[in-house]
């Protein structure tokens, strides 16, 4: 999906919400686990993602969550990719992989995941630099979605230290980054937690659009990024999960993630 | 398994060798692939294992090669795990996985890693700080292996980064994490390209087990590494792959594999 097309999605459905499937088998409603179904954890996201794609334009399951039931989670996440890309063809997959390691390992990485699992964006961990990150970016239409600010508490750590020259890590990521690859390939992840940084990161990286995860479970707050985080393409995917896939655990469950996946897209068409 | 008997082991066989299992299908000898058999990959790690397992303490399987076929590498993998635990006990098993979330996901992926796949010790990345770590340091007699100051061309561009008081980012890392467990639970990587450095490394952090990467393929130097690696415990896992499982590709691979393993060990004996 190129950037146009990810503009064209948000304004038409005035939301830029991304939806985050991190369904965990031990969160979602009981009575999926304990009917037959022979994959309790897709036929959750089926029903998720089917009360809910009106109002978003992104879905991105986190891949812990899936691995964490060994292969079979695996076949869950092919299933709920293929599932998308059969029935809603103009949302834009995010596989949340954190992922990063030597050229040739990366290389692997990115074929797992942009090949066997067919996601439209990959999110990639900085700390090894250029070699493992570009194997993910030579895939066309593809896209890398570069981890600079996170939204947790160990962010503080090392992404906010601050160089001989006073550029903190993040934006030393963020400006060497953007050298690998153009706005058409490359987006970031900036944590809602930290939207007094998303002024610095737009001085850096005007035109990306950024990935946005920490509104609700995680306190960020969606007029502040908004406000900070807009930019003339819309720029933004801003991701709610638990909030919205475990709203509720009864029989209505797919009916209340809608109810809450519509007042985020409400909030959010003001900005649209 | 505890530092104590890691270092038994490594003084018992006079090795600190890790044989990295990146079994690439595409890589592995074509009769494996070609003869019936239901799990190729498996096929090759435990013709590769029985060979060599007289020569090294520890085996890496980097999850890259696995994921690249879906749920079926899952299951390679597990397999694989398995086969080790049962017929080679006292091997130190590594999934080479360079994960890290925030904390609650990162627990998924420690689940995920110690209890489906059971690996004594697993790679972290340290992008995301502290809550994306400590939860793969909460289960007892499982090791974290926390990226340090990796061995790819990459490593330039972040982690040698000095602050403001001349301290760089792989030895602030080092610094950091070393508060946040023992050296009973934490090891590092560091690579064998950077061996100019591990006297630095050795001066933070004296006592910990480091695993170092890219001796053999990506050029490092063993006697180096050794000189200004070891502690008074060894304190060394040096790992070698591609020299070692792809040191052939006939029906007598594994036979090749083990010579291959042999002569690192003997390069190895005269240091422990």
């Amino acid at each position: 999906m190129t950037k146009q097309q990810l503009y064209e999605n948000s304004k038409r459905k005035r939301s830029f919400l991304c939806i985050g499937l991190d369904s965990d088998l031990k969160k979602i409603p009981p009575h999926l686990t304990t009917v037959a179904s022979d994959d309790p954890v897709f036929a959750f996201n089926r029903a998720i993602i089917d009360a809910t794609a009106d109002y978003c334009i992104a879905y991105k399951p986190n891949l812990a969550f899936y691995e964490d039931l060994g292969a079979d989670g695996w076949l869950s996440l092919k299933k709920t990719v293929t599932y998308l890309r059969n029935n809603y063809p103009d949302q834009f997959i995010i596989g949340d992989a954190k992922r990063g390691d030597i050229g040739n390992t990366s290389g692997m990485y990115a074929r797992a995941l942009f090949e066997y699992l067919d996601f439209d964006a990959v999110t990639v961990s900085p700390y090894m630099g250029e070699d493992s990150v570009k194997p993910f970016l030579s895939y066309p239409g593809k896209w890398v979605i570069l981890l600079a600010l996170t939204s947790n508490q160990g962010a503080l750590d090392f992404q906010l230290t601050e160089d001989k020259n006073g550029e903190r890590l993040f934006e030393k990521v963020l400006r060497k980054s953007k050298e690998w690859a153009t706005d058409e390939q490359l987006m970031y992840v900036v944590g809602a937690t930290q939207s007094q940084l998303l002024q610095t990161v737009r001085q850096i990286v005007p035109d990306h659009f950024l990935l946005v995860p920490g509104i609700g479970a995680q306190g960020g707050d969606l007029n502040q990024v908004a406000t900070y985080g807009m930019n003339r393409f819309g720029g933004l995917l801003v991701n709610s999960s638990r909030q919205i896939i475990y709203a509720d655990s009864s029989i209505k469950f797919a009916e209340v993630a809608r109810e809450e996946a519509c007042k985020i897209q409400q909030a959010m068409a003001d900005y649209c």
